[in-house]
This record gives structure tokens, sequence and C-alpha cells, in this order.
């Protein structure tokens, strides 16, 4: 979600009944003024539109620790206090206590740390390293990067849950990720015993997400995600980025390139036409183009671009019809 | 399920409130045998233990199209009037057509056919051609063969159902497939708009299940199966069934097998090795033999070996249980 969560579209999810998220990304000077702006757009702090801690900056912060210095970015945490930091992807396991020492340290206790992984045994680890606050468990549907195997939430969230209980971790809460775009994956999510459900494609259609509106176009044209995305490593080859721990990959609509690297072509050749076509503007984006559309399985029920505070309204009156659903079939069995 | 799915298993199941299949494989007169055996299994048609027409065999048969000769199956069919056939991988969807025909005629329409595919334009191209009275949505969870390319069922049901909507196509029903292995699974589900759930992994550690010992051990002591089991067309190239439309795979625990393959061992190697582990016995299960086991992602959520009719009373029990959860929540948020 880099580039892609404003600091707009995050206070406007805050604002809204959720937690937003901005990408912490990897420049501290950047993320200082994403969250000094994040601030400046809260609605009066008298507001009863978000809860939050007044201590707190009412959204989170997103890291992929293998590429950021933790020391360089701590100075911006420590001023603001998000709510939430969500760690993913170190480079050692070890750096997740790491991280989570120091922000709790940084922060005096205040922020809350999340961890995102994508298997029981990953999770387990984390757990005993970084006792976190969340966990937040991604299945192999969710777009961008995540485990190259792993289940989906389907059986990914009811192990993790047992699990947890087993090391009497039952009270970490686990949030599903993966696959969910509205609120039938959201009751879904509930129902496989998560305590909450992430959604990241479905907010890149959200009016206020930082990406370019090729982009935006393709993911509400696109449908059938499980055929016309797919996991890959080609995009970071293309975009150059040789950091990724070999463990992870990303999901991605099949375009030209992974069509060219099937019939055999090399990256030094699908990296030369990516970038010249970096140059096409609007034409370069959809299947017959070279752009990276980062977008998980769900992208089939993408239907439009729409604000966030829409989104999210939606999201929870559906949630609660379908849940109404179950309490008519509820009373209908004990009749 | 081929060999899994033992008559007594089948019959079993429908006796517990859900609809048991047989594979019904390739040889007529096994699978006339099998329908034999499930009618003798039967207890007394006025039995209220299970709910059908009287006029069909309370279980279901399902067949691989690709490799299965319908002229010769049909005798059985016609005979025996299953209450339903469930069909998969045709080689061309074309058959798909001819099938349903065929059976709905040799049947005086009492059967009724239910179509298996993994993604959405799969599952419109099927029911312009067979008009199916039920869908499964297969997801990438699922143990066994299915498509390579595949959503899980958290995204790929929701939009399949919208899909069937604006075809007019809605009172097609819906089974979700591919992770489901308890009664969280079963409610996710119906959460995301499925008419049903269908358990093959599950039932894989039924008692009934006609499957080695050596299996079921490793799939009560299999975890993280996102992990622990994987894609690929390695079993099949085991076997040596070359048959298999391209588009499939399976998914089974990774083994031995599938670690040589990636170390660099060539097939014609790998296949001597598993074809002298054939008569090794219980050893050569497990993820350092090299027996094939097929298992879905849930395979983390199987405890023990069960009967069938404990399996069913738990998942009923339990699926009541989230619905109650819900049933408060639902008027918790009416408040």
């Amino acid at each position: 979600m880099l580039g892609a969560s404003t600091p707009r579209l995050a206070v406007n999810l805050s604002c809204a009944g959720g937690l937003g998220f901005i990408a912490g990304g990897t420049d501290p000077a950047n993320l200082n003024k994403m969250l000094d702006e994040s601030k400046r757009l809260l609605p009066d702090h008298q507001s009863k539109k978000f809860e939050a801690r007044s201590d707190t900056l009412p959204i989170g912060v997103g890291f992929q620790l293998f590429n950021s210095n933790l020391n360089a970015l701590s100075g911006a945490l420590s001023m603001h206090k998000p709510a939430v930091v969500w760690l993913f992807a170190p480079k050692l396991e070890e750096d997740l206590r790491v991280w989570a020492t120091k922000i709790r340290d940084v922060t005096d206790g205040l922020t809350r740390i999340c961890v995102q992984v994508g298997s029981v045994a990953e999770a387990e680890r984390s757990v005993a390293l970084a006792e976190p606050d969340f966990l937040v468990m991604q299945g192999a549907d969710a777009g961008g990067h995540g485990q190259r195997q792993s289940a989906s939430i389907i059986s990914l969230v009811p192990e993790v849950k047992d699990r947890l209980s087993a090391m009497g971790k039952a009270h970490i809460p686990v949030l599903a990720a993966g696959g969910i775009s509205d609120a039938r994956g959201v009751v879904a999510a509930l129902a496989l015993g998560a305590d909450g459900a992430v959604m990241g494609t479905r907010f890149l259609v959200a009016e206020e997400a930082g990406i370019a509106d090729g982009w935006k176009r393709e993911l509400v044209k696109t449908s059938d995600g499980g055929v016309t995305t797919m996991r890959s490593t080609l995009c970071d080859r293309l975009k150059e980025n040789h950091d990724w721990p070999t463990s992870y990959d990303g999901r991605a609509i099949r375009n030209k390139g992974h069509e060219d690297e099937e019939a055999g072509m090399l990256d030094v050749e699908n990296v030369k036409l990516y970038k010249e076509e970096l140059e096409c503007g609007d034409s370069a984006w959809g299947p017959h183009g070279r752009m990276v559309i980062y977008a998980g399985t769900g992208i089939g029920l993408l239907r439009a671009v729409q604000p966030v505070e829409s989104i999210m309204e939606e999201t929870i009156r559906e949630s609660r019809h379908i849940m109404d659903r179950y309490y008519v079939n509820a009373i209908a069995s004990h009749l």
C-alpha cells in the first residue's frame, strides 16, 4: 500500500469506524511529513466520529522491516505516537523483537504493536519474539507482498486461533487479511474466529488512494481474480527491488510482463520494456500493458471508485445485514 | 477421494444430515458394485434419519470426466439413480453438456447434476452448457486435484454469486469447497453467500474412509497446511497419470519426492524411487516418505480419526453455536 495509503485515506478510514494505516516507507522526513499531515487532517479532537485514546494519533503506520532503519524512523514515532505500528517482513525474525521493544520504549508504551505473518509457525514464533498486541494473518489471496507458500484465511485463521489458545495466548486478537473485499468477507472472517478484518485492495479504489488512475481503472474493470492475478517475484525484478527476503513474492494482475516471462523472455529484456512503458502514461496499465498492478483475488468484487466513508458505511451496513440473516437462522434452529 | 469415499462413508454421511458421495471411478462393474453396496447399507427406507426422494438412492457419485466413459457408466446410473452426479474435469467443457443431458435422460430426470469448477469464467460457461442443479466452487485450498490457478473461496464464492445474479441464474445453489475442515469454515462459507459447504479432507480421517492407515496418521499429525502442503503436478507424474487436462494440478503434503524435484531430480529417478517405496508399507508415508498424501490446507484442523456420524454431529452443533454468537451480536447491534 506504499504510496496508496495517503494520510487522507488513513484519517478518513479512522473517522468512518475503522483504523486507517499509512505505509511508513523508509524515509524519516517523509514519515514525519505524513504524520504531520494526518494530524492536521484530523477533525476536532472533540469529535465523536472516531474512538481513540487521546494520547495517540488515531491511525496506524506499517513498515517493511527488511529495508527500514528503525533508529532513523523511531523519532517520528516518538513524536506522533500512532495508535498502532504494523510490522511486516523482517530480514531476520529476531528483528520483530527489536522493533517491538524500541517502539514501545519511544512511545511510552502507548503505541500498540501488530505483526503480520502468513503461517501458523510464523505466528507462533512472532508471538514469542514480540508479544504483539494484534496478529494479522495474511492468506494467499492477498494483493501485493506476502509469504510465497500460504493457505487462505479459510484454514489459516481457525488454526492460528487454536494454536494461540494452546499457547495460552488466546487474548491476542487475530485480524484476517487476504481476499476480503466486502461485507461477506468480513463476516466470514469473524465466523472463522478472527477478531477483525483487514481490507487492502478494496481501499485501492478509494477516491483517497494515491495511485495512478490507470491502476484504479484496471482494478474496477478486472474480474475473476484467481485467474487474472497471480503470485510471482516478477514485479520485484521489474522494479529492480532485489532486497525482499526470499520467502516472499507478490500478487498482481497478470500482464504482458508475466506473459513474456512465461514465453521465455529474460529479465534484462523484460526490465527494459517495463522501463520504456513507464513513460507511456495511461495506456501502460492493464493486462496488455507492463505496469505493476498489485491486487488481491477479491478484485472482482470492486465495482466503483468511492470515498472511503462510503466504502466503510456500505461494509458495516451489509455486515449487519448478513448477521441479521444468521440471527433469523439461529432463532429458527431453536424452534 | 477415489478409494477413500467408500459406500459406508457415503451412506453414513447421508444418514447424519449431509449428502455423502462415492467416487464413481472408471470401471462400470465396480461402480455397480459400490452402488449395490450403498443400497444394501442404507437403513430401513422408512428411517427418518435421512431426507431423500424415495425414488433416488440418497448418495451422490462423482466423476472425473476426462478419463471416464459416459456410455459405459450410464447403465449403473440408470439402474440406481443416485440423488446427485458430480461432474469434474472434462477434457472439453462441451462434455459437461453431453454428460448432463445423458444422465438426466437415463435417470428420468431424477438425478440432479452438480458441476465443480474453480473460476468465475468456468462457472459461467458451465452454467450455460449444463444448467447444473448445483455449482461447487472449489478454491485453491482444496486437497487433491483442482484448477492450478484459482482464488480461495473467500473471494471466489461472493463473486460467483454476484455473477449468477447478473446472469439471471441466482436460483442455482452454490456450494463452497476448499479448506473447510470444521464448523468455522462451514459458517464462513454461508457468510460468503454459499448455500452449502463441501468437506473432503475432513472425511479422509473418518473411520469409514478407505485409505491407508499411514495416510490417516499423517493427516492427523500434520499442521500448518499452507506450508506443509503444496500444489503441484508431481503426484500425477509419480503415479504416471498423464491424462489430466493441463490446467489442473493437485494439493498434497510436501514430501521427499517434492524435495528431490526441487533439488533437480528428474522424473525418471523420482518415479523409480516412488515405486520402490510402494513396497515399504507404513514407513513410506509422511514428509520424509514418498507416498502421495492428498490433503487440503485445512489439514491442521484435523485432530483425530472419528466416525462420520460424530464428525457431522460436531460440525452441525458447532455451526449452530457460531450462529448463536452472531445472534447475540445482531441483537446487540440493534440496541
